[in-house]
């Protein structure tokens, strides 16, 4: 249980409301700011709006999933007012306090550094990464079935990277019925996908494989699908890059060669808010009572 | 081969294209109408102006997968001109000549009667219907996300039906991670449902198991899912009826409960022309030709 925890949880989307019942349900005294466009109550926590006052001796800070941006702005969709986090508001929490985001761009990481604030980042962590591609799959299946004009049952697919992203979307499709085709580097990744079924290569042989292939996704973070791999796709060949951005594609070049090509945007929040809130506030949760035992025990 | 052999293609969507693809590579005369708005060359076929004279001679005619509506008029999206199918037209073929469409209206299966022409219904087929299932399934895939704000992976779904459509549809969901229960109404469904790992039960006993549905899937042609079942439903469950219109569910008991519930359209033409249309090409193609030899043999 969160008996007695200040959490205060500042905007966010529909996902961070299955954050704010998770940790009411344990107990945890939570304060929302950035909910006032909001219709419907927020069961067992405070709503209030967004003052200095609020940061006042608590235990945890809950940012939304992109955290801040580089002016230290918070996203709130269920509020036309902006927040803003700042040193003046930092300098007011107590020493042991957290602040939990899903990522953290520079500003928020300096910030934190600077007041000696303990940041944790929960899309770094394996499990949430690895949760989280369950609704990344799902959007990535969406996609190929709203862009092609084949079935995906029966296609030609190819995944690079079978990391925590990869390795799920290449079952999923399996799971359609695909054809899958995995390029991984290292030669643990080529054994799991060749036990997983898969037809592995090794990514230095990527041009080779990329004929007769109906639709490409990539889970990899550097530029990997060249102008040279696309030249080699067949025209009706669709991209699907699924790396974080700008993606790992030439899209320039992809356009001029007349193929599609499409930079997935953070699926899990668009397809599926409801279960990627419940990995964040599982997790989340999962974390702070973590720090509270640990505080607890006079660690 | 089809050589030698004069088929008349009458309007359609990018499912003829296929359709057309495959009969001029087995080598087939055919003749298309209803794609002058086309802006690619048909490749090996002849486009023509819908006239009677097209008629004279052929051995087959190739209506659209819904054939005529109620009053002889043929669907044709690459057209903007009407074509309509009369006594006038069927009066001129060989006696030998066959119909084929995906379905027939009364007015249809009563013109080709009346003119004694054999007509094929290619969705009546159970290898056709098995074919297409894949594409539907796909399409009901693309609706859950689309239309529920958790993952498909992990869901508590329902398949009402486990014929043709119901048993693709099972298989898909759960190689996306769902929980499937299978309504079934012969013993033997209930074995097959058990053997695949779903969780059979009998339709007599739907209303008991309809509590904790996130997606309730239905493939039968009555109706079935009646407002005593939608009642019991909780009110975050999805209705994806698949059944042909118009449908097995109380749409409008369902809209007075909030409980979104969405009739599918003919999901393999939307989610999957090219697939769709190689399904068709490959049956047709096959009649065609076994009709051929049987009258090459003098049967």
């Amino acid at each position: 249980m969160l008996t007695g925890v200040q959490v205060l949880l500042l905007g966010g989307d529909a996902r961070q409301l299955e954050v704010i019942r998770k940790l009411t349900e344990l107990d945890a005294a939570v304060t929302a700011a950035g909910f006032d466009q909001l219709h419907t109550p927020l069961d067992g926590a405070v709503q209030a709006d967004y003052a200095d006052d609020l940061f006042d001796g608590v235990d945890a800070i809950v940012l939304p999933p992109v955290g801040t941006d580089d002016d230290g702005r918070i996203t709130a969709v269920f509020s036309d007012r902006e927040l803003v986090l700042s040193g003046m508001q930092l300098a007011r929490v107590p020493k042991h306090c957290v602040v939990y985001a899903g990522m953290a761009k520079p500003y928020l990481r300096e910030l934190c550094e600077q007041y000696g604030i303990r940041l944790v980042e929960l899309f770094d962590r394996d499990d949430v990464a690895i949760y989280n591609s369950i609704p990344t799959a799902e959007g990535a299946v969406m996609m190929a079935i709203q862009n092609t004009d084949i079935t995906i049952h029966g296609s030609n697919c190819m995944v690079l990277g079978i990391g925590r992203t990869g390795l799920t979307l290449a079952r999923t499709l399996q799971g359609l019925g695909a054809k899958v085709k995995t390029g991984v580097r290292r030669e643990e990744h080529f054994a799991r996908a060749h036990e997983m079924g898969f037809e592995p290569f090794y990514l230095s042989q990527l041009v080779q494989h990329a004929a007769n292939i109906d639709l490409l996704f990539n889970t990899i973070p550097t530029m990997i699908v060249t102008a040279q791999i696309i030249a080699n796709l067949p025209s009706r060949a669709v991209i699907i890059d699924l790396a974080s951005k700008p993606g790992g594609t030439d899209f320039r070049f992809a356009e001029k060669r007349g193929i599609k090509a499409l930079l997935a945007p953070g699926l899990p929040g668009i397809v599926a808010p409801k279960t990627a809130g419940r990995i964040i506030a599982d997790c989340l949760s999962r974390l702070i009572m973590e720090d509270t035992n640990k505080r607890g025990n006079g660690q």
